[in-house]
């Protein structure tokens, strides 16, 4: 079968160069920046509270990104999706580790009672983590278990959606992209992508520049090709003198920047 | 008509390793010590305002950034600029988004009731709003607005010069450098060193290294004369294979690692 | 002499891939993460207080860094480094700076009262500094004296050793690592490594992951060697084109990424 999908998205991000607004984590803060450049939209970090409002309402899409979160940051999380959400901006969520403390459930659950998120995305333990705990009991998912089918991972999403209102992007060997009634599975991607840090941080930023530049399904799942194929494509370039995950980085970020719509199409590994 | 300019300042940071104190932003911080390290100058980054005469009393320089500026790290850089200028060392001041919020502009504006600053580098929109509210409204200057020739542009930054006594350096396609009196004009650059994060910044950083081993106007040119001059370097070394924006990161930092008086000598695009 | 060592440590870090807690600087913590995964460690970085018993107690190692240390981050240091000891779990430490500045030996200070140790990496600046003041006047030890010998450095390094019962790396041309009775000097290493920032944080992170896979002296001065022989091989793969620190960086990663211990053995310049 045939899937058709449109990739448009990556040249409205070109025409549209959408600023976004990042409060993200500083280990991987200077990779979200550099590919949001690269692929045509604008960064600015900015976290202190009293240009919250400022800020947020200027940009065209919030991303907010719990890496190394502390806890006297989330009242500017707050201001800036709550003022994301008043001027219809997209906001993008990034539950870094939330299945991991206590901690970061109770932020991520704060964030989420207080602001509308457009897209969550997180690898299965990350997603999983955040289904309500009703539900959970209900159809018996288990946040720690850690085998679970594509169509189980799929479900646990769409009660996320469903909770949420949110698109949700699961990563993984197969990326999941729900908005709980349609699932667009994205194959893309290779195994050196998790020999760097920032490979996820850097996925949430650049869904945050195709969903802010347009807001749909598709643009979400054409930013999981994308940086799914920039890493076949920059494992592909290596050589013995040029190889090693110091070169697989630069490649990755040059592989975004000169990525075009018709290389996504050509490239896309997709599944519905 | 053939315009010399001194050089040296690249060979006297080589010669005398000045250690330069940043304050700056968590984004682009490791691209700021890599600049300074690749230019012969060394880094040091600390904030906490216990520390701040012991080292900026030892350094030879200071760079203060906003680029992520919070409240609470205001008390250390009036502290670290006070003790610079009480030991004579300059300080350079990037105000990076100045003219983007209320907070930053305030912080700014505290910033330079506080310290005398050596020298001051930002765009057209930074320095425009830096430019003080009365002498604005009496020469219709109007941060707001976008286009502005390169004369009048001229004119605010010398106003700026008179309000603070410092050199200052505004970026644009045309780099102008100015104490009030005199004005360089650097052509140098590439449209590239947009697409990566940190070119503003390190050329500030590379500002504070040339003023710090060499306190003069020609100094700070240079230092801009090096920025945009490796950037036309690194566009010209990429390849199909080696293109991109992180390649044009790599190859940017090798240039200033490599740069010669001669190259600049040579390179340099300049008008007065 | 031929010196036998057991370089075993870099193949038990593929293996057991150990997840490093870092409380880190942020200058070089994407560095510090990137090494990390290039060695086949796994990173996490988190410093809110609230979430430290979690963390350190999952991890397999802590690594504390305190190049842009400040007061506020002291706290979760302490926890993190209280349950790391309860759990026996290996603890790093790298005294950026330790004899720059009164404020950040008082930090070392405490951190080495409150927890035990298992390495202390630092430069000979760093480490005399922290040597116990009784010791240091007896032994005529004086953390200003800038030229010491190989033999006083060992000396001193060894006092540190007893002071705290902590495995001691002093880098430098040649590195020490000594457990107080038994010393390894490495001799591997290129000038070329003092033009990026970083390599020291690295070369800390690297010992973390080793030292969490194979808890040994030898463990620690295979990390050493390796940061040593990746600086060697990363700059005799430059070239005319592919030169300058920009490059080094990235090859210093690859050569970090593709070590095995084979290399090792081949590459290491050893004394005892």
């Amino acid at each position: 079968m045939v899937i058709i999908m449109d990739f448009s998205a990556l040249q409205a991000v070109r025409e549209k160069n959408p600023l976004i607004h990042c409060i993200t984590n500083y280990v991987t803060v200077n990779d979200c920046a550099n590919i949001l450049l690269a692929c045509g939209a604008s960064p600015i970090m900015a976290e202190d509270v009293h240009e919250m409002e400022e800020i947020a309402s200027a940009a065209s899409g919030l991303l907010i990104n719990i890496g190394t979160i502390t806890e006297d940051k989330l009242e500017s999380i707050l201001l800036a999706g709550k003022t994301a959400n008043e001027n219809s901006r997209p906001v993008i969520l990034d539950p870094v580790g939330a299945g991991a403390t206590a901690f970061r459930l109770g932020i991520v659950k704060e964030i989420l009672q207080s602001i509308h998120i457009d897209v969550i995305k997180g690898n299965s333990a990350e997603i999983c983590a955040l289904v309500n705990e009703n539900e959970r009991t209900a159809h018996g998912v288990d946040a720690g278990e850690s085998v679970r089918s594509l169509s189980e991972t799929t479900d646990v999403a769409a009660m996320l959606c469903r909770d949420t209102g949110a698109v949700v992007m699961v990563t993984g060997e197969t990326d999941i992209i729900t908005d709980g009634s349609k699932a667009i599975y994205v194959k893309n991607g290779h195994p050196f992508l998790s020999k760097i840090t920032g490979s996820g941080c850097m996925l949430g930023a650049l869904t945050a520049a195709y969903y802010g530049a347009q807001p749909s399904l598709e643009a979400a799942a054409s930013a999981a090709v994308c940086m799914g194929y920039a890493g076949e494509l920059a494992y592909a370039r290596m050589t013995e003198k040029h190889g090693g995950s110091g070169t697989f980085r630069v490649f990755l970020i040059d592989a975004v920047n000169q990525m075009t719509a018709e290389m996504l199409e050509r490239g896309a590994k997709l599944d519905v």
